[in-house]
C-alpha cells in the first residue's frame, strides 16, 4: 500500500532514539547488582511502540519530539517494569524466547528489580529540560496511569475462573489495565506540545476505546495464532485469564460449567483437548463473533475521536491506530 | 528521666495526624480490589516513626510541619510498601502477629499491591500545597531514596551465605538500604522548611551514619531478645541474612565453614542448636564486641553531625536520635 505511511519503519526510527537514551541512563552502568536482571530483560528486545506513539503524538500536535524523549523513555521503562512483575504474577516462564526475570534470577530479585524500575520511571521523567509545571503534570500522568493499570491488574489476578465475571467487568478491567496505559504516552506528548486540556481529555478517552479494542484483538489472537510464546494456542485458557470470550460464554454457553472447570485447572494440568473444547464452546455460543463485533465498534469510536483532534498529520495517526490495534502487544 | 522530652508521646501525636491524612487518601475507599490487602497491612499497626521524624525536623528547622504532612505520609507509604515486598522476598510469614500480605492474599496480589503503593507515594507527595520547585525537589528525594534502598536490598538478597561478604560490603549495603531511607524524611522536612542545601547535605550524611548504627543494633537484638516475631531469637541466622556479625565472623572465626553451612541451610531446616552454635561463634571470635563498638562509633558521629545543625530544639533532636537507634525498626 503505497499511500500508507510505513508505520513500522517510523516506529523503529523513533525507537532507536529511545534506545540511545536508555543506554545512557539505564543499561550502561551503575545500579549495582540490579544491572544483570535489567540487561537480561531489556536484552530480550521489544518494539518500543509505546514511546514511539508518545513522540509521534507530540510532533503531530506541533511539539518538538526531542523534548518528549525522557517522558517517552519513562513510559518504556514502566512498560517493562509491568512485564517483569506480570510474568511473575501470571507464572509465565518465557518471554520473547528467553527465560523471564523471575525464572532466571528468582522471585526476590524479580520483585526488587521491578520496584527499582518503577522508581526509575519517575527519576527519568524529571530529568528532562522542561518547565517545572510541565514536569509535575507529567508526573501526574504517570501516577494516574500506574494506579489504574495496577487496579486493572488486581481485577485480572482475582477474576481467574470467576463465576460472576461479565462483559461489563471485562470492559472496566481492560479500560483500567490497557486503556490508561496506552493513552498515557499520547497525553504526555500532548502536554509537552502545549496542547489544551480538551485535547488531553480526548486522548484519555481515545485510550479508553483503543485499549479495549487492542485487548480484545489480543484475546482473539490467542485462539488462532497464539501470543508469540512459541506460537502456542490458548495461553489465556491455560492460565484461566478472564478474556471477553470467557465473560460472554459464561452467560451464553450451555457448557458454562465445563468452561469454568477447565479455566480453574492449574496451567500444567490443562490438556490440548481442554483448550480445543473451550475454543469450540467460544465459537458455538457466539462469543467469538461478539468479540469481533465489539472490537470493530471500538475501532470506529477510536477513528471518530481521532477525527476531532487538531493533528498536523491525521492519516499518519489513523494508520498508527490501525497498526496498533491489528498488532499484538 | 524528667529532663528528657517524652519522645514516644511526641511521635504518637504526630503519628495521629499522619493517620488522619492516611484515612482520607488511602484506606477509606476506592482502589478497587486493592483496598483489602491495603487495609490488612496498615491494620497491623506501626509506630509512624519515619513520618514523625520528618515533621519534627521540619519544625526544628523553623518550618511549618502542616506543610510537610503529605510528604511525611508519602514516606510512611513507602516504608510499608517496602515491608510488603521485603516480607515476600525474605519469605517472612508473620508481621506484628498477623499473616503477611503474600501469605494472606498470595504472591501475585502482594507484588501488585506493593506496586500500587509505590505509585501512590509519588501521587501523595505531589498533592501538597507547595511551590512546584519544592515538589520536584521532594520527588527527587523520593526517587533517590527508592533507588538506593532497592540497590541495598539487592545486595542483601544476593549476599545470603556469601563467602566473600565483608564488613565493608555490609556497611555499604546498610548505608544504601537503611541510611538513605532514614535520612529522606529529615531531608524532605528540611526542604519544606526552606533550609539551605548545606543542611540537606548534612542530613543525608546523618542518615549514612545513623542508618548503619540503627541496623547494627537490630543485628545485635536478633541474638538476645528477638525481632518482635513472637520473640524468636536468631531470625537473621535462620534466614541466612548478611549481618555485621556474619561479615566479621567469616574472616575471624575458626569455624567459618560451619557458620556458612548453617547460614546456607533453608530456614525450616535450621535447628535451635544451629542458632545457638552461630551465636557462640559470633561471641567467641569477637564479632559481637566489634559490632557494639561500631554502633557506638557511629552514634558518636551522629551526635557530632547533629551538633552542627541549625536546629531550634537540639536536645529534642538528640533524644530522638537516641530513641531511634536504641529501638527496633
Amino acid at each position: 500500500m503505497d499511500s500508507q505511511p510505513d508505520i513500522a519503519k517510523l516506529i523503529s526510527s523513533y525507537g532507536n532514539r529511545i534506545d540511545a537514551l536508555m543506554r545512557k541512563v539505564l543499561t550502561r552502568r551503575g545500579q549495582g547488582l540490579l544491572i544483570r536482571p535489567i540487561r537480561h530483560h531489556f536484552g530480550t528486545g521489544g518494539k518500543r511502540i509505546r514511546p514511539a506513539i508518545c513522540l509521534i503524538t507530540c510532533e503531530a500536535l506541533g511539539g518538538n519530539p526531542d523534548r518528549a524523549l525522557h517522558f517517552a523513555l519513562a513510559i518504556e521503562i514502566l512498560h517493562n517494569m509491568f512485564l517483569i512483575h506480570d510474568d511473575l504474577e501470571d507464572g509465565d516462564r518465557v518471554r520473547r524466547n528467553k527465560p523471564t526475570v523471575w525464572v532466571k534470577f528468582g522471585i526476590p530479585n524479580a520483585v526488587n528489580v521491578g520496584d527499582y524500575l518503577l522508581a526509575k520511571v519517575f527519576d527519568v521523567a524529571t530529568m528532562a529540560d522542561l518547565p517545572d509545571k510541565v514536569k509535575l503534570k507529567l508526573i501526574g500522568v504517570l501516577t494516574r496511569t500506574c494506579m489504574r493499570t495496577i487496579e486493572g491488574q488486581a481485577m485480572d489476578i482475582n477474576s481467574r475462573g470467576d463465576a460472576n465475571f461479565t462483559v461489563r467487568k471485562y470492559l472496566k478491567m481492560v479500560r483500567l489495565k490497557t486503556g490508561c496505559y496506552l493513552a498515557c504516552g499520547m497525553v504526555g506528548g500532548a502536554i509537552i506540545a502545549g496542547a489544551p486540556e480538551s485535547v488531553q481529555e480526548k486522548l484519555w478517552r481515545l485510550g479508553d476505546v483503543m485499549g479495549p479494542a487492542f485487548q480484545i484483538r489480543d484475546d482473539l489472537i490467542d485462539l488462532t495464532t497464539g501470543k508469540g510464546r512459541g506460537g502456542e494456542i490458548g495461553c489465556d485458557i491455560r492460565e484461566g485469564k478472564p478474556s471477553i470470550l470467557y465473560a460472554y460464554a459464561l452467560r451464553h454457553a450451555n457448557e458454562s460449567e465445563t468452561l469454568r472447570r477447565i479455566m480453574l485447572k492449574p496451567r500444567e494440568k490443562t490438556t490440548n483437548a481442554d483448550v480445543q473444547r473451550v475454543i469450540r464452546i467460544y465459537r458455538e455460543c457466539g462469543a467469538v463473533e461478539k468479540a469481533e463485533r465489539k472490537a470493530e465498534e471500538l475501532l470506529k469510536k477510536s477513528v471518530a475521536i481521532i477525527r476531532t483532534l487538531p493533528l498536523k498529520n491525521k492519516p499518519l495517526f489513523m494508520a498508527l491506530a490501525d497498526y496498533m490495534i491489528s498488532r499484538r502487544k
